[in-house]
């Protein structure tokens, strides 16, 4: 008896263990394969801050000009440290990437932005086999929004992350902590 | 016996709750006061970005200049949470203040801004009894520095945090998801 309660312990343990992901932290797809509205992602790592970063080219430079959006780009916090570990994304990883206005109207600040509050929709990018042929699905939530369906793979957004982005689909090269990592391993 | 292992388990899940601060998320002196150097934060809760925020009027705002400097302030995941539930910060919150200058030499972007490598200086803000009259003290970190000493509580940076900072001299006002919780408490 003494030996089935260690081993309830031990697995008890385990289960919270650094390579079991906490259930709201993994996607979850419902039978019609929509993947079911992320949350609590603002305490996720966040790898990567932006502003204005767009594929256009610039059309206005005017003095006093705002930098455009902010944008934030958050990763589960399991799936950063399996990065961290071996340099690849594991299945079920998921980047959100939500966007800011930016506002300077708040003392003591005499110059330079901050973000408003959050847009209410929001961007996700899944790794999950068979999704697409590189591995990966897009999905965009609005305001209230609790499933939402796979931006269809030939958007250009799948071509543009497989031949654009440094490391299996995702914009490492924006994101600074992954780009040190990647540096280290390749030395 | 099973008494005791049953104990021993309830502990040890106990000491894994998320009301004991992982012991490398908590401030460390040494017996000259010097906070010890916190590391692994880009892993905590980043709670505000921004750029080129300053105390001093904008003097350059020439057409192409740079957005200045990026900001990311972060936060241990544990006393996030205790400010969520509580709307306060608790004894032994660290704030890092992380800096980078802004690029943009990076495909597929044509324009918009992101955070190059960090510099390798760094600022703290730890709440800790006695410390100042605010209960809280400032600490600055250069490249390979292991220890620091308190910022005297007669500089600038505690007076201004006590005028202006929105909430227990944190600048939350900056912080998006922060603000967001206060107004909610507020109604």
């Amino acid at each position: 008896m003494r030996f089935f309660v260690i081993g309830t312990c031990a697995v008890a343990l385990l289960l919270q263990g650094p390579q079991a992901p906490p259930p709201d932290q993994t996607p979850v797809f419902n039978a019609q394969n929509q993947l079911k509205r992320p949350s609590g992602y603002e305490e996720w790592v966040m790898v990567g801050a932006s502003t204005g970063l767009s594929y256009n080219p610039q059309i206005n430079a005017q003095p006093g000009a705002g930098p455009g959006m902010f944008h934030q780009v958050y990763l589960q916090p399991w799936a950063y440290r399996h990065f961290k570990q071996t340099g690849q994304f594991p299945e079920g990883a998921m980047f959100v990437l939500a966007f800011y206005e930016s506002v300077r109207d708040a003392a003591p600040a005499k110059q330079g932005y901050y973000p408003a509050d959050p847009i209410a929709s929001f961007e996700v990018h899944v790794k999950h086999k068979g999704l697409s042929e590189s591995g990966w699905g897009f999905y965009g939530f609005d305001e209230g929004q609790e499933q939402a369906g796979m931006v269809p793979a030939t958007a250009a957004c799948y071509s543009c992350h497989a031949s654009e982005a440094k490391t299996d689909n995702v914009f490492t090269q924006f994101y600074p902590a992954m780009r040190a990592l990647l540096k280290r391993n390749e030395r």
